[in-house]
């Protein structure tokens, strides 16, 4: 948090069929449902999320994600960032407070893979779901699904990832926490956190802009995710991949998709990151291991199916 | 155990090259290593097994299962039994006390399938390995790699699944626990039991007689499954999948192969059987959810790789 | 199961209030509520149990246990077993066909310990809970509280250990799965089987007759425990110990209180039987750790709260 | 990490005897035996932490903590904070580079509570232990005990807690994540943290200076914390309480000594912090169950057994 950037807030997605996504992400992954807006768009949060919201679902005819959102500190940090960001040349676009509901003012941008990401310092704080302020209980009942306890990260696919290292490191304070890089030590993959986390937001290098791999979200523990699998299995829902575990990260993950086609994650565990960490590596020849640790190679879907 | 039969006591693989198989069983599955005969065959058990060993492995030139041996309740079961056999048209082999080091005794008879099993009453008992027979600790200090607590079943392809039915269930005294039927409603596959187990002995229908699929091992739960995997990565082992779970017995699993292409099993958890329940029976049409569980399709290896 | 016997049953539990002991016991233990009878008594099972009932809830002034009863593989063992009590010199009392709502003919008996036991061979079969006959789930959606799989054993407490061992063991057929004995090799304690788990009932030895320790009840895992224990705080039931594991049977446990002062538990894991196994021993002077393998010393309620 | 503190870094204990602390240490807890120094303290530290060492043990008279130390992300950082500290009139002690082995120049200073912390910049980085920088396994083969991680923070007793939170909060820039306040509202226990973690230190209000409660250390997994539970009855380990649940941080965890005393934790699990989650409070009146989370009391030890 070299520069006031805290964490992953949020994601928009966009679904083929809003009820049916609902169903998914409410029901599936267990998100708790927060409220609709006057645009349709249906937001939703982990049940451990202290802010209103973190997933906003919104009915459109492609699948994929809209933006991704990073709440930094305060007001002046967001001021500090908007000018970082003209002066290394990328247009800021502003969005009103209330444009999305209980967030306030964002600022967005485009990076060099395509992807669009926001930063805004205030969201309204509803509480953790389901557990009091004062002496909490473990766990709230009542959790659905997969009770996925928050929105973790994004992966996504674009060209430019070195132009887009740079940006969020440089610009935005971001660390690298994990890398994959190829026999020209040239980074093919970046996992940039701004926490404790392997990464709030992860980049591969793709020809075309702007592709969405997937939103993960957390889970407490390896036999949650098998529970997930299970229920994978139950809903009749697409499977990708899992449960295995992570090279990069060393995560422990199932991947599946959504009624439109975007692929979630589901995880537990990882690496966790300090500031004076060097990044840990993966050369690209061990690509498949360093992706799927089991299985030591990659599935065809894993850089060909995205949204 | 109907008929005095009490369990899955041992199996004798062949493997290509000892010292590589002794390599993969004791230190990447965690049996102990119990001695070597003067025929050059390695003895291992599993750490909880009370009985002095439970696998074999013989150098040969192909892979695959010699026999697979069955422990009865005493002298007289095993007569009788043999008695049952021979009525029942089966040719009875004997085999001395002392073939196998340890063992009493045995009589050998082969499957319809084309397997080769045996029955003895009789087996050194040594006791579980590595703990105090009084008041004995939770498990005991420097197990190696899977930590496998015991041999549990095998699974094993074969034609005249029907018959091999008949001569476990009528002659034998195991119970059908599990079955997948096809739409005539014939067995396709059976899971037999002499215990609470899902399986002590399990059959897939195959034009080709006398082929091994796995040999499998008990682990105390999905974590050490997860343990598994990451040791099956950080050996450079041949993994084939998982970990998973199954739809049939609904045990959490992970498949991979022995030097020699034997494949192994190890997984935990499944549904428990007394002699009143019903078989539980899957559909053929949906064999591929039976098997793997999340991934709900076969891979092509599980159908065709066998030794 | 050397005479017939399969399995522990069901057991009939004395409540002070059936309202609030249907909220333990379904809401918390997360057992299915079946029925109730035109005496009031209220029915209940495990979700994995195959037949109709496992629990019987019954008001009355006092807590404790009414009785426990075994199911045998058929009514030609029941008469044999009835001969044999008798020719032993235990009075034998009938209840009909239908005393017990959906469960066939019981023949009843008092253990020298004062506990009375029933025998029967037929009790309605309506499948796992919430999961289809065929191509069965993993698990049933719906489930409530600690989700427990099934009924597992009692531990009763009462004098003449010696000769209630005797009992099980040479007319019952049971096996002497685990023990505790004295420095006089006197057994104190006596864990009895039918099957592969280390108990289907165990006594202690205490000079007060009749008198109920606990019913337990499976889970699939320790993180099933863990979930256990939270719900028990959430609930503010009372609890006993735990989550720590026995070293008799080195299951993994919890007890707590219902609200009239009975004890459960629920657990996971532990030993295995086979009938060739000599018992597992622990001696007397190593009791604390014999019961709780962590805290090596007894808590002040286990020998002595009772009902 | 407001204040560019980054983590708990290391902290200094004093045992009684060293050969029996250092296997204590590292054959039980399983910390890497870094090196010994000519001051005849030895240095360990858990496998994931980059830095050479964590833990520091010194023999000495009296059991207890020496000191706690803090890494700043660079030499400007402690520059700074010395200035700050020096402003709020709290007094400097310098320790040179190599005081420590592999550790940078340090700055020490005394808290309100009595307990002495340091701070320091720079310090050797040896990387993961027994896993390679490039493709890293997802773990290393040979941890021994519990296999701790690492170093994850201390909890200490002492007086002026308000004051102690100020100089932490305000001076150095920690967060206040967990807290116990008495019907008067004022503090009683304070968990600050630099980082997402629930707590890099804690403290308890308590009459008496300087005291020790405990040093904890992060584990993988609820799992792991029983085989921590077997492992502290394996060796005949005085344990305290365990496994339990805390309610504050709902971390998952055993408390145990080692042979000269001190309290040790291990842990799974708990919350995670962000700067602008407001401090989870549990009021004084529920001390029992913030604490136990299972049991709802103190046990007797808690406040009473110090070093």
């Amino acid at each position: 948090m070299r520069k006031g950037i805290m964490r992953a807030g949020h994601v928009q997605i966009r679904v083929l069929d809003l009820q049916e996504a609902l169903t998914h992400y409410r029901d599936l992954l267990g998100l708790i449902e927060v409220e609709q807006d006057d645009q349709n768009r249906v937001y939703l949060k982990g049940w451990t999320e202290v802010d209103k919201f973190s997933v906003v679902l919104r009915q459109a005819e492609v699948a994929g994600m809209d933006f991704m959102g990073f709440k930094v500190l305060n007001d002046e940090v967001l001021e500090q960032r908007e000018q970082d960001l003209l002066a290394h040349g990328y247009e800021v676009e502003h969005l009103p407070a209330g444009e999305l509901q209980g967030c306030g003012r964002r600022i967005r941008f485009q990076a060099p893979t395509g992807h669009h990401f926001e930063l805004y310092a205030d969201k309204e704080q509803t509480g953790k779901w389901g557990i009091s302020k004062i002496n909490p209980e473990a766990w709230p009942r009542g959790l659905q699904g997969m009770k996925a306890t928050r929105f973790d990260h994004c992966l996504l696919y674009g060209p430019n990832i070195e132009q887009t290292y740079g940006l969020f490191c440089d610009v935005l304070g971001f660390e690298l926490a994990e890398q994959v890089v190829n026999p020209d030590n040239q980074k093919v993959a970046v996992f940039m956190t701004v926490g404790m986390k392997a990464h709030d937001v992860a980049f591969i290098d793709c020809p075309e802009a702007n592709k969405f791999h997937h939103a993960s979200f957390f889970l407490d523990s390896w036999e949650a995710v098998l529970r997930a699998a299970d229920l994978i299995s139950m809903t009749n829902t697409s499977i990708d991949i899992g449960p295995t575990r992570h090279g990069l990260t060393h995560g422990q993950t199932i991947y599946f998709f959504d009624p439109s086609g975007n692929r979630n994650e589901v995880f537990c565990g990882g690496d966790y990151h300090y500031p004076d960490h060097p990044p840990v590596t993966w050369k690209a020849e061990e690509l498949g291991k360093a992706i799927f640790y089991h299985e030591r190679v990659l599935n065809e879907r894993f850089l060909s199916v995205l949204t």
